[in-house]
């Protein structure tokens, strides 16, 4: 018999349909009232895409010399070297000359003489030195962030199996290297409706016939037996098909170009589920006996 | 029985009533006789709030600009093509000189002629170069230093529970992403003052029903069963509320934004016990289905 | 009985006989419609030779501030306070300018004067400062990049040993420090030729007498027992010689100057067998005692 | 019985008394013919001390400069802006010049005009963004670079205790914050010469009461019981004095303010050994109840 699994970290019921709790690999879970930290300002300028981010560097740019440059043009602009031309003029001669402090630049055409001027051009060429370290850390931080990079099969699929059925999902490296060590650990949740209309959640470790390898050159094929120790043994392949089943899915290898242990989230429903289908082979070799992986192969499927 | 555990890196008695080992997560030990190193200062300066780390950087930018513009006064005004001015005046020059080289803004309205004003602005860009980026990568590393963002509910309750009695706490991921492979080990002191007057202490490992999980999207309740393998057994509930007893934590699992295992300690102690309450339910569903999570509710409980 | 492993993550059977998996330390296997992504650039830049790289980086340099020179051509040579020329001359000036501007030199020799220069050339040192620290963080990531620094000898051995015969093979640390908790797994592949041309591959665990040990100072000699549990049991001297066999390693320990857990795959295949050698002695004691590791022993082997 | 290790990573016998494997946690052995490759310089340079390091950074950039300003020599004073002088002051001239470009301080005073100066000098921009990140990037891995930070007692002390005798040394955290999870594992050998003059060695697990914990906020004394199972069992307080034995340590932890596990090696002889003498309390509380511990008090022992 299978054996439910206490307090998986989700809950046991829900007065209606729940949606799955991890979509394209990230939490599908909705916070409120949560305290906002200078840490989510890391997190969001890091997974923020490249076009956004270099949009904010722009941006932020043209507005600290903006500032800078009125700040100058309060101080006035005797105390710069430059002749004094519409105010309009000599805040475009200003708003360079801040841009040629704040990046160092300093062509010195325009250069500070009283003490003023002296005092803000020092502090902003500190505050420049300080924030594009921390801009050009953060680009380059988002540039080396290690991600997992496993694809996994669009279908799961249910076939006769040895003495018995199974179900299988296969992934992929999307790198050429190897991955080192993967290893998956898998939950199933059961929804059932009661007679009251509730729904009830049942949780189980998904055992697969081996869940850990040494490495892995091409494609996994992950197998779930489907005996007697299966929660889904019990059902019809018509029952499956309509049965309400959820799989949580981590996945954590040793990636070698980052030297880190990375992870990865993924679920699957049973909207995916294909019956008494199986995988294509999912490698060939060529002429020189080289093996050969075909990525568009992942998802190619059979009617057994 | 509950089994007593050897030599947890703590003493077994003490001749006064002693302190928590943990507050707020850290060591709360007073170190004597320490020898300091530079580690220290690396440690400090990362874990300083912005503001002071903020005021270090000014304070020793105002610094060494004043030395080296000091060193440029006794090199001589003429060294750096400037009109001579009163001495005051001069020095405002050099020292701005000074910062114009520091940071290798350098606009050349004041440069070096002489020898000794070459060697030493020389120096002074290796120095600002090598201090810069020193300072740069102190702010980066600040900003993306990785930190465990568990929050521990208030309170410790003891309810009814199956057939005995259970303590429980729960947990919460301050962050909206998921934590991957959280895990929670527990050691609880119990406190006995002897005929002496002394005071004697007993560590046991505390027992959870479930003390690691696959991730975590919501809240995760801990589960201290109080059977016969509890060191709690044998006390009713008037004797656990004069208890002196401490429970000292050590949360870990995988960050998914730095890719790092965390950890976090905590320490409860009997103070913040409650009998015969029970936490409220940590989760709801929207009209969408969403999981929502209501960070306000991890430390609702009430009275059975 | 020797235990066949199930599905390794390759195929256990080909139409003709396969190229081994692991060559050098990385996959042999070819990868075709794969979808490239950015971090396929970076993977490429941190794995090219310093020559590759530092001509790549002077090839763009030459390439960005010909582009800006251009551009600062056509707002025209009046813009940048220098005296006009022939056209070749001024495209010279205006390129020198550009690296002026994007190393954040800025002499001031030349200076931008009216709006376009000052607006191109504010962006170009944007541009710089960014560029140059992505640069500078590859060359550093490439400088600092871990290496697991494993050298295997160049043959496998056969030999009697104890009661029965054991497969042998050593490996070395190629730097002077420990390496702390080393360890090795292995798998054999056995290919057999079927009746019908096929090529059958099982796959086994290598059982090692010790995997795993608490630091290496010297070489560490891999010991595989061909008893009874060995798929090799069954095959005289000759057989062996004749059998195709592969032998994929991975290899982990804990690199102490990097602080960081390191793999390194290695293979072997039975045309690097010895039948009846044996190792020499790897290490040596000189005059005070101390152990020496001879670097040039690691392949010593002897006829026995 | 104590069981006797295979294959430990080291000899088992020498013709002469061997020196200890491990001095001052670093590897006390002996390369030669070993490859040295550009990863060593690495090593060198973050493992120097500060001292060495900046005498190299400051000798490597008086180097530069001389040689960029002997080639601008080369290429003539007048495609520098400066009045012509003596052959010397030329050269200083260009040093400074040099100086004011690889650190990109650019004041303007010396400017290139002509077409190889242009060249040249962007070249030396590019050289020195390109080396002075490497080099702040070297200082600041330097600074920020884990070191475990345990203290091993000096002696180690032999004495009765429960219904036998124990082997106890303890170690201690320099730091003042809490090691998580330390766990300590411990080789034992004994060397002992045989009737042909040779000296052999067998190596045993140095079995522990306890060899994990949690984590360790004061001092930490670990137990190795000389029960029947222990392989100094059998020998007398004479016989242990005279004994050869060397223990060798491997000590890992997580430290927090890295957030890294750190590995710390060390060895003991018996020429450490205090027999019948055992470890003074290692903590002490102040009034307020607060645990305090004193770093000087780790060596104390006293006769019993």
């Amino acid at each position: 018999m299978a054996r439910i699994l206490k307090d998986p970290g989700v809950g046991y019921k829900s007065n209606r349909n729940a949606q799955r709790l991890i979509i394209n690999g990230s939490s599908n879970v909705k916070h409120i009232n949560r305290a906002r930290t200078i840490d989510d300002l890391y997190t969001y300028l890091i997974n923020i895409s490249w076009g956004l981010f270099l949009a904010y560097v722009l941006l932020g740019y043209v507005l600290i010399n903006a500032i800078f440059g009125f700040v100058y043009l309060l101080i006035g602009v005797q105390e710069f070297q430059i002749v004094k031309g519409s105010l309009w003029e000599d805040f475009i001669h200003l708003f360079f000359f801040s841009a040629q402090t704040i990046t160092t630049v300093g062509y010195g055409a325009i250069a500070p003489n009283g003490v003023w001027a002296g005092v803000i051009s020092s502090l902003e060429a500190l505050v420049g030195l300080m924030s594009f370290s921390f801009i050009t850390g953060l680009l380059y931080g988002r540039f080396s962030k290690p991600k997992a990079k496993i694809k996994f099969s669009d279908h799961i699929v249910v076939r006769d199996f040895e003495d018995t059925r199974a179900l299988m999902f296969r992934v992929m490296n999307k790198r050429t290297n190897m991955m080192i060590e993967p290893e998956l650990n898998a939950i199933m949740s059961i929804t059932e409706k009661n007679e009251t209309g509730e729904f009830n959640r049942a949780f189980y470790q998904l055992n697969l016939e081996r869940n850990k390898i040494m490495y892995l050159p091409t494609m996994w094929t992950l197998v779930h037996k489907m005996d007697k120790e299966s929660p889904l043994y019990k059902y019809s392949k018509e029952e499956l098909e309509a049965l309400e089943v959820e799989i949580y899915i981590l996945f954590q290898y040793h990636e070698e170009t980052f030297n880190q242990k990375l992870y990865q989230l993924h679920s699957y429903d049973f909207s995916q589920l294909k019956i008494d289908y199986k995988f294509d082979v999912s490698y060939d070799f060529d002429e020189d006996g080289f093996t050969i992986i075909d990525h568009h192969k992942l998802n190619d499927i059979k009617k057994i």
